[in-house]
């Protein structure tokens, strides 16, 4: 067993998901869940995995809980260059199958595929074909003899110790490891523990962390503690909401954090009754278009000329009403007034020579 | 001057703001901006802000750039309990109107209103009236010998010690102080210099932090670390969104900081390709109602059979979904199957039992 130190990221093992390295020194990764049942290798499937890709996504899984799933899953791994991971439970003839194309990582817990045999079957096809493994432990879903401990974070780690133990006595080593609760604290604890313990890198993330705002505050507090211990390799935001919105916030998580450089940072204001400019709106028609710029700068979006022209000047590129006008800030520089209506275009062709 | 130790909330003087205590030992506060002109004292205004407070919203706040805004804002005084702000800038005669009604407090930085025979106006009217006034020093709005100030924190700091000068020189302490910047880590310092030099109750918040994800991410960065020290007494996330989800993300911030014990906390599934339950449409169909509920209790809304019996076990009311049916569980009991369309209202009945 992987014994290790004080916890610290770069002191796991590295393992590969596709070409993507996932612990030791690589950069943290983002990933999702694809939230639709996999019914057809449609062109706007392929094209929706291209623009979550486009957004920071860097890896993605999808449930297979079928067999036309995995058919699909497949056919959809040979076209796209994102790493693409099959999330299997119970069946270990969907996990063969899943195999049989270029998939980057299964996840599959020994516990709940059944037989000894399965599970050897299925490991000796990863090991023959060098896909990574991850154990997912959820405290939702721990098994029986564990369900009910007090101590949930060390339940967790049990679990996880007993499938890492299932894949290590069949020589099986290429694993990555997640331990996730709906509870911050006890996800934090349980991942902690773990990285005390194994240089196996960690998947982290809250589970079932719920709609978009309790989702975006639980897993903001339980990345910021464990990252800041070094803890966690690979991050998957869960939310009752969009796939864009995991990896946005991920994305935001680790801008925040100052661990990923790329991308806009957004200053935006609330709005009030002074605001003449409507950012609300402003935002609606554009973040989706900036959060795809793959550019390092600030963009300042302001209602008003309370608190709009000063940070619309420290930002990089600041838009800000005034009566009817909008007023474009470049750099400190007010570079021009012009229609609301005719904003966007110029804001945007602005960014373009940034 | 109020100087005191190391920064502790309960250190803080107390003001009140109508009846509400904020500061010393008085429970953490949650605020928001009404986000409209005031157009008219509608019934509609008061339906909305009576809505808001049911939600969690302690203190809500109104620009009042106008004389018709301070009439419209001084009448909703008289007709809602939650404690009102007026937010005034330049114009000192607004302030002063704003006082004859029962106003809470109002927001107005002595630097902007100019002369300071104005400034002693106001002054002497929310002395006599005894109106508490926030001082609310932002970034993006420094006055222009502060502005380029390299340390930022160092520079909003000193722009409140001139503001409360002023005040103080007038025999006014009957002050909340706020230091506000887009980025979070000069917020967090900003209010950590100022907890540890003065005594005055903090109103905190990180401003114009942008879109809903980013400015839940960095608002929950900003108060975890201030609160975890005991700095902030009231609280402002400011999103260019709902105020609705300005209040939701407060108390969810409280709420996973222990510090609220108030409230449905929700756990819920991101769904993925096996879900059989649609989570998202229940939660669409039901999260404002569940957030109004002023019930401790744990909530689960899951999606399918891998995680969602076993979270619904550990929920005070769960439901899962297991074909086309929905499982409701209470307090680890499946208590109903049932059609979906059925459950919506049987889950509430429940929660009204509870």
């Amino acid at each position: 067993m992987l014994e290790k130190g004080p916890a610290r990221a770069m002191q796991t093992k590295t393992v590969l998901v596709g070409s993507l390295p996932v612990g030791g020194n690589s950069p943290l990764s983002i990933q999702s869940m694809w939230k639709k049942p996999l019914s057809g290798l449609t062109e706007e499937l392929v094209a929706e995995v291209g623009g979550l890709a486009s957004l920071g996504c860097d890896i993605l899984r999808f449930a297979v809980p079928d067999m036309g799933s995995a058919e699909v899953l497949g056919g959809l791994a040979r076209r796209v260059a994102i790493p693409l991971v099959a999330d299997i439970h119970f069946d270990h003839k969907l996990a063969l199958r899943c195999m049989d194309f270029p998939i980057a990582k299964i996840r599959i817990n020994p516990g709940n595929i059944g037989a000894r045999w399965k599970v050897e079957e299925v490991v000796r096809k990863a090991l023959d074909k060098n896909i990574p493994i991850r154990v997912g432990v959820n405290h939702g879903s721990l098994p029986k003899h564990l369900a009910d401990e007090a101590d949930s974070a060390a339940a967790m780690v049990k679990a996880a110790e007993e499938e890492i133990e299932v894949l290590e006595s069949l020589g099986f080593g290429n694993i990555v490891i997640s331990l996730k609760s709906s509870d911050t604290e006890s996800t934090v604890a349980a991942n902690r523990l773990f990285a005390r313990r194994f240089a196996y890198p960690l998947h982290i993330g809250v589970t079932e962390a719920g709609p978009l705002i309790p989702g975006v505050v639980r897993s903001t507090l339980a990345f910021s503690s464990l990252l800041a211990e070094g803890i966690g390799n690979t991050l998957r935001v869960s939310l009752s909401d969009t796939s864009e919105a995991e990896v946005l916030t991920a994305r935001e998580i680790l801008s925040a954090l100052g661990l990923r450089k790329k991308g806009i940072r957004l200053v935006s204001c609330p709005r009030c009754g002074r605001a003449g400019f409507d950012v609300h709106g402003f935002l609606a028609k554009t973040q989706r278009r900036l959060m795809a710029l793959d550019k390092n700068l600030t963009v300042a979006v302001m209602g008003c000329v309370v608190n709009g022209p000063g940070e619309a000047r420290h930002a990089d590129l600041g838009i800000t009403g005034a009566g009817n006008k909008a007023m474009i800030f470049r750099r400190g520089q007010m570079v021009r007034s012009l229609p609301e209506e005719e904003a966007i275009e110029f804001f945007f062709a602005e960014l373009d020579g940034m």
